[in-house]
């Protein structure tokens, strides 16, 4: 049997957030006094989660954690092992002879948390979160347009690109935002960024003085930016969300930054309200804040005209509207964009200069055209009609046959729906268990922190078709209703 | 005449570094005070230049720093603009009505400075920095393997890749490592980064304590890396460069991280000496310093084997090697790696991830696939004997003909050769008189600071082909030799 599981591990109630400090806590303290040797491979987190009977989230996080902090290192392909070169300060590797000055790593700064490890794709019904509709892209487009623009690009002189994207990108980018998210923004206005993730970066770089800067998300929200926000440094506090979104009532006083997703909250997939908007801008202009708003799915509104985006109304310059093709599109594109506010624009060119100095050209040229010839459209408007009928066989299954156990968040758009659990209803089991039938679905208490982050089921419809759909839920039925541990747990309790 | 023309500009002697600063303060005073109004269209650096007998560069840096700090907008094909929206703090736009709150800029953290700008390529004969040649990469290759790549993407499931970069290419560039540099790693030792920059603005976040961290970088050397590193916090502090490269003895004590480019130091072109490279790691281990070796060029050595990598002979994980295919193939690609010591590596891949998730999948994808068919073996091996033609062309006018005012620094690899000016040459003059013959050379100054920067020019020859060397140099020839203000005064000086 292989060591780790032979390691006494002794873990707190299952539904507890302890549940993962002590794991890692555990498997931590294994590793420094060598029960844990240098070199030996990790069992896999399904293995491991099975043998503990936890949730195989909570394995891939503690595995997470101790790669960041350099306790275990990955070999591609082949899997996770003990670390034999780090020996954080303190720790000593048995049998390592000591060398003058070794007291641990150089690094002053300390690692920012891993992010959440996407479970590799091998599910059969999987309701993936964040990823899009691969199949129905016409890449036979795509191919050609990328080949003329790489013709053109070898016709040109060599050199450097400017950091603020192509200009014909950045047409694209400003008519749509200006058509589609009615933002006034001409070409010039437009920085096209490596995906919004790398917005999220700048903007962190730009507005956080490390150790002081307060910065107020959404809670339950979305873990990437939270990481950078912390990653500069910045006094994150998450606020809580509503049927009408961010309680704005509840953003700290001192907040200079305010992240948040208003066309459709992440992950619980509320609008912001008329109401909150406004009363977020007057506290944007009270307290000179800057409003980070993410438009990820913004194009995906199924029931008329969308709100107007949060900076079409903004009249003090404080909001920065950032959107992305990754979910139009496919996420591995990785270009994106961001529209400050005039007095941030030139800052951001800079730091983005200074990042990467530029965008993948031809991505962006190839996209360019692909915008410019209708194409993007085209694709939206066909991807819309899709997301809109896989919700709602997902939607009519969970209100008739799941009553007893979910309660869909409402809303109509984006790529994925929400359900919060009610009582009786053991979503750590159910996933597990989920799992081991070959349907992924995703907690939504991952997305919060502490005793108040709400559960539930997050089911993303992007990547999985209506056949899909319905077996995976078919699955689920049979896991919650009876013949499963859950079931029989969840009738139990009662309702 | 253009207002800005009017304006009384009084700068000091021509070959003064005060020179950037005088006119820098007074155009932003004249911004500050209304004198330039707002939405006033700046003249092109060119014209300004020629009316105020001042070389370009110094007018590009000018308005750069104008940009980079909110007073002037750039405008994609129309030009610079004064700003006006921003209003530094303490400033106040003449004729707008103040708002309440309305104390200038919310960004608490200053804009790093921006990058050098690059003059656009319109000169006949450009001896370009950092420019590799276009025209001989074979793209009809490249266009192949790219629609490969994205065939075979469209087949793929949807979702992000690996932020450590894709396998294939971690396995060429571990292979290509290995064998041309000396560098024992494997394919999980490698992340790959969007260019070097990225390596280095990933590097400044995880080495520099805002505020603490001293970082020695080499004097003169190259602006980019260290704006990275101030952008971050870093206390710079320049250390000397000689003819056996960075002057290790001069370090100071207090250096946690030290950059070099050992290979081909840049700008000057002396490879950093075997005593040197060892005092250097004994340094490090010394004061548990980080070293970020640069090899930017390292390929492209003409006279034998090139020196073992620095990190080749590190005992004390010490070695952060930094490549990238900028040169090798084209800057636009934005692909670039680093190989870390195992101590900072996990920490390196989750600070990538933070970035912008992974780099473009494709340009991965083709990249590896022409590494692994041979093809870019072959592309450095053809260019290798072209750009050491060039070199040698470049080398023997020089000594032939410009023995009076230039002395070339020895050095037998890169893609420039720098020439330090022997007295009596004016540096400037010779730019701006050449830069109106069509023909581009790079002031050596600009990348040093302070009075002890070595001045004289740089020769880029990785895109300009035999034909215009020899055509630029003899102009060049004549601007020096007579005729020309730059060549009387110079014959007026004497030797």
């Amino acid at each position: 049997m292989e060591p780790l599981l032979e390691l006494d591990i002794h873990l707190p109630a299952r539904s507890s957030r302890e549940l993962l400090r002590a794991l890692h806590a555990q498997l931590r303290a294994a590793i420094v006094d060598g029960r844990l040797k240098p070199g030996l491979r990790l069992p896999s987190t399904r293995a491991f989660a099975q043998a503990l009977a936890v949730s195989r989230n909570t394995v891939i996080a503690a595995y997470d954690l101790l790669l960041s902090e350099g306790y275990v290192v990955a070999r591609s392909g082949a899997g996770s092992f003990v670390s034999d070169v780090l020996r954080p300060a303190g720790a000593r590797a048995p049998g390592r002879r000591r060398q003058p000055g070794d007291d641990g790593p150089r690094a002053p700064v300390p690692a920012p948390r891993a992010m959440p490890a996407l479970p590799p794709p091998v599910l059969a019904c999987d309701f993936r979160l964040g990823v899009p509709e691969h199949r129905l892209i016409r890449f036979d487009v795509w191919r050609r347009l990328s080949a003329r623009a790489w013709r053109a690009f070898a016709k040109q002189p060599a050199g450097y690109a400017r950091p603020e994207g192509q200009a014909a990108l950045r047409e694209g980018i400003a008519h749509h935002v200006s058509f589609a998210r009615a933002v006034s923004c001409s070409p010039d206005d437009v920085l096209v960024t490596a995906g919004a993730q790398q917005a999220f970066d700048l903007l962190a770089r730009l507005l956080v003085k490390p150790g002081q800067t307060v910065v107020a998300v959404e809670h339950p929200g979305y873990p990437p930016v939270r990481a950078a926000f912390e990653a500069a440094g910045a006094k994150v506090v998450p606020v809580r969300v509503d049927a009408e979104g961010l309680v704005v009532d509840e953003l700290p006083p001192q907040a200079r930054v305010v992240y948040v997703t208003p066309a459709h909250q992440f992950p619980l997939g509320c609008v912001l309200s008329a109401r909150r908007r406004a009363a977020l801008l007057d506290f944007a202009r009270a307290h000179r804040a800057a409003i980070i708003e993410d438009d990820y799915d913004g194009e995906f509104r199924f029931d008329g005209r969308p709100h107007d985006a949060l900076k079409t109304i903004d009249r003090s310059d404080s909001v920065f509207f950032v959107g992305t093709f990754s979910k139009s599109l496919f996420p591995a594109l990785r270009l994106g964009y961001v529209v400050p506010p005039p007095w941030a624009l030139a800052s951001m060119i800079v730091r983005k200069q200074h990042s990467d100095w530029h965008c993948n050209l031809q991505a962006q040229d190839t996209l360019a055209a692909f915008i410019q010839e209708g194409w993007l459209a085209q694709h939206v408007r066909k991807m819309r009609r899709v997301y809109a009928e896989r919700r709602a066989i997902l939607l009519d299954a969970l209100q008739a046959d799941f009553g007893r156990w979910l309660e869909p968040v409402p809303g109509t758009s984006g790529l994925h729906l929400a359900a919060l659990a009610k009582p009786g209803l053991d979503v750590e089991q159910a996933l597990a268990e989920a799992r081991r039938a070959q349907v992924g679905v995703y907690s939504l208490r991952e997305y919060g922190t502490g005793k108040q982050a709400p559960t539930g089921l997050l089911f993303g419809y992007g990547a999985i078709d209506d056949t899909g759909i319905r077996t995976g839920l078919q699955r689920l039925r049979r896991i919650l209703g009876g013949g499963t541990a859950t079931g029989k747990r969840a009738a139990q309790r009662g309702r």
